[in-house]
């Protein structure tokens, strides 16, 4: 009855051997678990791209999934490593915050552990690679069943990290973007319920440029179009129909968007 | 006596939060549905290139896999999604042709099946991600063994998609070039069989550039020369052994070859 | 009791439909087998780099999993495909001596069998791509429990390749790059055992640059700091912290690092 898939979410990047390093290691611990990639290209030590990716996928999961993620800048300091329960859905990662922005999203009180207990860790731990030494080997035993207070004591704190939020209110909202895909699609962090305001008179500008076409869906403007839609992930986004808007716009993580009314002042 | 397996192919890159939201949603229609990443590095929206890697990779595989393929420009516009079966071997596909070259390569009538019925999706279905709402979901629900036709109407139309065929005859084959390998060999689209009248007297351009070794592999000419061959997949392939035919004669996918007979006109 | 897992590491890039052409044939030999991608991202033909990609990975898979490499450049020519078992670890691969480096790192004697017997192998053999046609479905067999021994006969020669060693002595080592990480760490082939002579007066050059900090780990030194540390593969490493010391270094594979003594000549 215990659900033996372990996903995998790195910076390692799909040429190194770290990334294989760490399955052999689950696979050593538990030969039956079910290991599934969901990325290996985090931008390098980037917490931030971490979040954004786990917000937006670990719900679509079944709760009885493991998650296993890698992106540790902090690795060989005195940061801690934790196991997170979040309304069930369980989490391996290193304390940089890189899962609170998926805990805000799902909601009610994590369960946090701190991983102490080193007889479900490699005899040999080097300063440099906790994912394949501390936290591969207990995604195994946490596979095959062992109760995660077993790993260590409850954690009262730990980091948070923020995703940057829109500014501003009733006339105008500036947020900025979090992600581009390979599309050349810019993912903003403005929610699609924070635009509703502007409907029908909304103005959008990234950088210099203007944006005057909203629509549903890419299909409903012409190719080449620039538009902003409200993306499947319900976050503002700008794209280029059959295009790249992040080449059209040179924008990259980060530009600044602007959502204004286009009514005149007086309404 | 089902086959959880389900492979997975699509143009979203493999940093995007796209792939894994798809895995998430699968699994959790079928927890046991065994998934296989085939690529998800097609072309952005190269509904040809998609149209290339299916009639090359689906062949191999036993049929009573399920085919998931979400390369998919017309989202959101009244495109429909389709699933498919040639002779047994079954896809899940936007309806844009991509599984046509396929098709033709297996022979045979194609039975072909409008996803309309919606409680095979999820609930909420957004506008510009009908592979992680519709496609991922349905996938999971045919693993588990419903009947297909209870997922829409069958179909007698869909969209063709003619990947180019080479063109000419007795003493000429004009074709071009289908896809670039990562070693920079040129798959072009002109069979084996087409160019076995010019045995013993060929002659190929690609560009401007003969290419005067015709072999059975690489290793039989000397390292930095050029060769044409018969592929592993059939096609005429151009290749510079030890090195990158593609850098060497600055061709890309569409470049133009030429095969023809360098006997003279009276024979 | 027969471990179906089988992992890919190849030199494919993950774009091309290869790779997902030997999966086809190896799931068409035993649809249970389990495929577990390790790299798909060996240099284009890079033998070395395979080497050293399975001396620091194999070691920690289990020992009954069994592992499929196909990086080739002499495909096609005489050269063989190779059974390897070394101390009960098992490879499928071709005779260019790829799995060495790892089997002095295991120790013992290999047991080396050709792969001769085609009865286990595809139908039509191409003469470019042995990996689908052969190594693919011999796989498969074996994950299905065939004796090893009816693939061919023992062999007692193969090739030899010697990843570059380290040369120097008691008072100066001379190594070189063997590998660039993601992060743009520089992994040398000089042994953590290698340098502890110099413990305390240690002076690190690559190139023309001096690295003037060792460490336990990155965390030990300012960010934006050059550092030399033992890696978690037991292998000196420099790296710069939140930094690539490959692009600060101007180094890559094969760059010259030599350590040597800071202390005066007459000590």
């Amino acid at each position: 009855l215990l659900d033996p898939t372990i996903t995998l979410t790195t910076d390692f990047g799909s040429q190194s051997p770290y990334v294989a390093a760490m399955k052999g290691v689950i696979l050593s611990v538990n030969p039956s678990a079910r290991l599934m990639d969901l990325t290996h290209e985090i931008g390098p030590q980037d917490v931030r791209h971490a979040a954004f990716f786990l917000a937006t996928t670990v719900p679509y999961f079944p709760k009885t999934v493991l998650h296993l993620v890698v992106v540790d800048p902090g690795v060989g300091t005195g940061r801690t490593l934790l196991y997170i329960n979040l309304d069930g859905r369980r989490l391996l990662v290193p304390d940089n915050g890189c899962w609170v922005a998926l805990a805000r999203k799902i909601g009610g009180s994590p369960e946090v552990i701190r991983l102490e207990q080193t007889m479900f860790w490699r005899t040999a731990v080097s300063s440099t690679f906790h994912g394949r030494d501390i936290l591969a080997p207990v995604a195994g035993h946490l596979t095959l069943g062992i109760d995660p207070h077993e790993l260590g004591p409850v954690a009262d704190h730990w980091c948070d990290l923020k995703l940057p939020e829109p500014q501003g209110g009733a006339n105008c909202l500036t947020g900025e973007v979090l992600f581009v895909d390979r599309f050349g699609n810019l993912i903003t962090n403005i929610p699609g319920e924070g635009i509703e305001q502007f409907k029908g008179h909304m103005k959008i500008r990234v950088g210099d440029c203007e944006v005057d076409r909203h629509a549903r869906t890419y299909g409903e403007v012409e190719p080449g179009s620039l538009l902003s839609l409200v993306s499947s992930f319900g976050l503002l986004e700008i794209a280029e129909r059959d295009g790249s808007a992040a080449k059209r716009l040179t924008a990259g993580t980060g530009a600044r968007v602007v959502v204004s009314s286009n009514l005149p002042p007086d309404g």
